[in-house]
């Protein structure tokens, strides 16, 4: 994809991923971070299931998020920071297996806005993935001092 | 709204809310269940916050699917169950207080696609509350002997 | 909703409604501006339809677009332009009658990026209106100069 | 993809295609009909513009909804029929050209639901492909005489 502008990128995405309580509560583990482009895998859990001992739909879209957003902030100026503006995210297949890993890539990166898209895919015992969701995304990047939160 | 066609429709409600992992991971409390509207309240701690210490954006988008799927299934058949097939969000605040709260009503009942529109709120120490997202959601009603999950 | 920045709003919605083809080439109405909403109305025609006979999602979308845009605009600062970043819209009831209106209201005006809601509603012979679509739309605001287009 | 259920899915994807006034009104060409995959073309006039003289977003959101639908008929069975029960797009570049291309192509096909992605690209006077909006969409598959419409 594009040169990132930040060299230090993938510290910074790590950094950035490492803060979020709500990740550590989930199990989440950050997997691939290259320019546009960015993998997060959930192990399976009672905290990550619905009433069907399947992956739960909020957490695969939780997780589709945040591999979009940091797939964003990859392309990012040094110090800028992002917030998800807005995603969509269809359900296509039930999310049974031993994990489930979402990949983010960047379609467009503009300078304050990003789109991206997203796939979640379902591995079961044997590591075959099935996708399970797909989702599309618009994030906002802006200088960490005007990032109010 | 429309009468429901489940008598019982708050305890199945209910019912299916406890038995979900997820939501007890995020400490989810089922608020009000009435014919084609739900609420969902989550309390702050540690594991729903991002990295700056306010509600994370994949936890809100949780709540909101949740709430919307509830509100669908208060007007479903008995025995039915929903499922998820796609929503959309905007973050439009920092989702910053002791609490969000999760409104889901039903826009359009069908009976096999139902679609909802959900507002989140955060509330402050003084119980105020600030809209913090939007969402507008698809769901799919079936018996639950089709719901292979 | 909030006092608008631009005083000349409705004549600036106005004058940016009349200059767009597409509009014409579906015979859009301009029904109403007020500071953070617009409705637009669309009369039945043969331009409009789809196979059934009924009016075209395609034009629904179009027209529901529109409706946030300018609903947007109406609270932008004077000479600012807006932009579709994306919208979602669902699809709830078949749409027949006279003519379509669409009603934008803004949800949430930040300076650069504004949020807003849209109904679409069928008015048959009688003027009664049914709703057949719902969207959420999100709209970017910037100076004129810096509309490249 | 999948072996299309229905032989003659190009010729019924064509005919319901010719049915349509909307799309006459835009000028729309069904450029490519296979199964799982469509491509739909409109060459640029005054009846497709914005106030900068570019393709509309409505229009552009429109050819997105019929190139998505259409790739989903494909796969139907015969005698069915496709209805969009929502979508979702992004702008991403300004849609300047001598037409816009959209490509709709099946991510998961149901019997009864479908989910589509698509992309729409303007082509410059050298033909030269930009993509300008991506979309994700879920279609409704249904028997010919359940279409109420």
């Amino acid at each position: 994809m594009t040169k990132p502008r930040n060299p230090d990128f993938a510290a910074d995405v790590a950094a950035s991923f490492a803060s979020q309580g709500a990740l550590r509560g989930i199990g989440a583990v950050l997997e691939t971070v290259e320019p546009g482009r960015c993998v997060v895998r959930v192990p399976y859990a009672d905290a990550v299931t619905q009433h069907h001992g399947f992956f739960h739909g909020g957490v695969i879209g939780m997780v589709a998020d945040v591999a979009g957003g940091y797939a964003a902030m990859t392309l990012c100026e040094p110090g800028w920071q992002v917030l998800t503006v807005e995603y969509k995210i269809n359900f296509i297949a039930p999310a049974a297996g031993s994990a489930i890993v979402a990949t983010g890539h960047v379609v467009r990166a503009g300078r304050a806005l990003i789109v991206t898209r997203m796939e979640v895919a379902a591995l079961d015992a044997q590591g075959r993935a099935r996708v399970c969701a797909v989702a599309q995304q618009t994030i906002m990047a802006l200088p960490a001092e005007r990032f109010a939160g």
